[in-house]
């Protein structure tokens, strides 16, 4: 009786480190998680306040599909006024967070048989969501040398005449990397020739380090238009709202009615208290809250990058974004991280779930942890790979 | 560019006619809606305290993909304490609404391909669930002299090789109907034996109004398991809180970990706050208040059944469930609604979103508004009808 798409999603291996983790702990053991995939601070205490008002004041009840008017005029301001892209308000599709705008994506654009690339390694549910609107996923097998980021030639090669579209990420999960804007404008005007889309997963942006945030919707140099990309957001991660589901999207005007339709039929609207919170998020307040977040994810990545040679450990690329390094693990990551949870209670995550090829070669640190417990894990690891070097 | 998928999902005609009373609206006009899905009520206070106790407490972080375990379990106790069910708390899914769980149900058991039996009238976005899925929908055209429920002779006559299951409402949407005890278990009992699934909505279960709630949870005469059964259920309707996109299933346990893997990878995990303002849904004092309203629903709905042929107009069957009458249009109803509405200012709902076939005979009258704009609702519509004939 079960669907053949139901059979065929792997379970996240991380969920088995999960299970030993919490079973450590209850046993009274000291576990530090550097395997969270999300913010370790609480909500900005001005979206708490807007969120608690919200619901003093009965914003409680069913809104339009596409969100709030008022919450979609507001991201679409903050397009020009943080990255001078133009945006209409009319564009932008409040969602369930960014797994929703994913979904709809995905079901907007894909035709059952139709191709889509992924990268390799990736978001693992990037997967579902194209199988779940009958795509066939192919995989771009990134490289280090190149950030995990696809260049225009490998997309190329990937691309098939059943091709119809390549979700990208920037930064990335797991990687933290993020793509060059020359290859990602290059990307951008050649897919448009070949017809394809775009679905570009923007949720990291604003958690990045050394450069400035970029977004796929900022003025193309060739002046090619962008009206074959959907862009992916989400108030989850630099906003701290992960528990909230909120997220948007910005669409081309052809998507607009599609995806209105589908959100109108799949979801009725997104959460009403989180939508009147999420109006907080673009206060200078607000801003001023995350961007000291930020700045604290910045010196713990720092830190990591800096320490984790001396503890016999590799970075790969140039993680400098969202919260993640994605390491070299000194032998077959699924036991190496078993290993080090079980001898060292640290937990990471081993590249399997984000890796079909190369996962047992890498694992994810996460350092949405504090500075004092991520210098005392680093510590510990040490501990480990000295022993067992 | 765009999805089959999505050029076909047809829009909710609805849309134009609550288009044109925001139009009158804003000309000043006093429109009264009874064209509304969802309870006039604010938040019960005990679930509003609980939900702001959520924030204040910093809960606001992913949870589970499957919920609270918590609140799982409250649900499992309440299919015993209430309708004296035996549910484990293991096969209670918390979902982002019923929407949600009707999402996860159609994607966990339907094959691109295969036939679903859907009730006409029924709920619009059911159709795109099911296609979602990559299902074909097949209707059963119910009559109004069954409650406008399907018979066992409806739905053997119905169901073909290719067709893989059912989906059933009750209380229905827009009838307010509810299909009998006896019908049901027949239904649910050969279903199994055709190798075939049903998918129960249970999201107007407490609402209904003269006699005691069901659920098809409940002990079966046959003796016949209901593991090819799947439950939905909301937090929307009769705890007031649409806006918080909560709801819930009760799966077999061969579905629990296909959907799991579902939930994980579509939609990461229910709104946190919701689901901890969820645990307060069941406490005596939030279900003191949900019961004073369902007699309120009552009143209203006594009221409108009584003054109904007074003005001209008559309820389809008997609706004593949900806060929806679908009665008989005197004409076109599409035409009927605009009319009502742009003369007399009283908003409606035409059948055609809810029926393809005998939509324009049908419309829905919605009792989620206060006794008194009901009442002055039915006498603009005297006055309507009666100026007609
Ligand atoms: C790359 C990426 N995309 C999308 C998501 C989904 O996040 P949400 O649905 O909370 O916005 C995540 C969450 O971890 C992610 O890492
Ligand atoms: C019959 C029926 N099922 C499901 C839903 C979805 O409700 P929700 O997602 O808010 O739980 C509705 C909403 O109107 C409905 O009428």
């Amino acid at each position: 009786m079960l669907s053949r798409l139901s059979q065929s999603i792997e379970p996240f291996h991380v969920m088995e480190i999960v299970k030993q983790a919490d079973q450590l702990q209850q046993q009274g053991r000291d576990v530090i998680h550097l395997s969270i995939g999300e913010p370790d601070f609480p909500l900005p205490e001005p979206v708490a306040q807007a969120l608690t008002q919200a619901i003093g004041a009965g914003k409680t009840r069913y809104t339009a599909a596409l969100g709030l008017q008022e919450l979609r005029e507001t991201i679409a301001h903050f397009y020009d006024s943080r990255f001078g892209a133009t945006v209409s308000p009319g564009q932008v599709v409040i969602t369930s967070g960014a797994s929703t705008g994913l979904m709809y994506a995905c079901l907007a654009l894909i035709n059952p048989g139709d191709e889509v690339l992924l990268c390799d390694p990736g978001y693992p549910c990037n997967k579902t969501f194209v199988q779940t609107a009958g795509g066939v996923v192919r995989t771009i097998q990134v490289s280090e040398d190149n950030n995990f980021q696809p260049t225009l030639a490998e997309v190329q090669e990937a691309w098939t005449p059943k091709t119809q579209g390549i979700l990208l990420a920037s930064p990335s999960n797991p990687t933290g990397t993020r793509i060059s804007s020359n290859v990602l404008n290059d990307i951008v005007d050649w897919v448009a020739t070949q017809g394809g889309f775009i679905i570009m997963d923007e949720i990291y942006q604003l958690l990045c380090y050394g450069s400035q945030p970029r977004t796929l919707l900022s003025q193309s140099p060739s002046g090619q238009t962008r009206d074959h990309c959907v862009v992916i957001n989400s108030f989850s991660k630099y906003f701290g709202m992960t528990g909230l589901r909120l997220g948007w999207m910005v669409v081309p005007e052809a998507l607009l009615t599609p995806i209105e339709k589908l959100a109108q039929n799949l979801n009725i609207c997104p959460s009403t208290p989180a939508q009147w919170a999420a109006l907080a998020c673009f206060k200078q307040e607000t801003l001023d809250i995350c961007e000291a977040r930020r700045a604290a994810f910045g010196n713990r990545r720092e830190f990591l990058l800096r320490e984790l040679p001396n503890v016999g450990l590799h970075a790969g690329s140039n993680p400098d974004g969202a919260f993640y390094v994605y390491a070299h693990a000194p032998y077959g990551s699924s036991q190496y991280c078993s290993d080090l949870l079980q001898t060292q209670a640290v937990c990471t995550v081993p590249g399997k779930d984000f890796s079909q090829k190369e996962g047992e070669a890498m694992f994810r640190i996460s350092y949405a942890n504090s500075l004092e417990r991520i210098e005392q894990a680093l510590q510990r690891m040490g501990q480990f790979n000295c022993r067992e070097i």
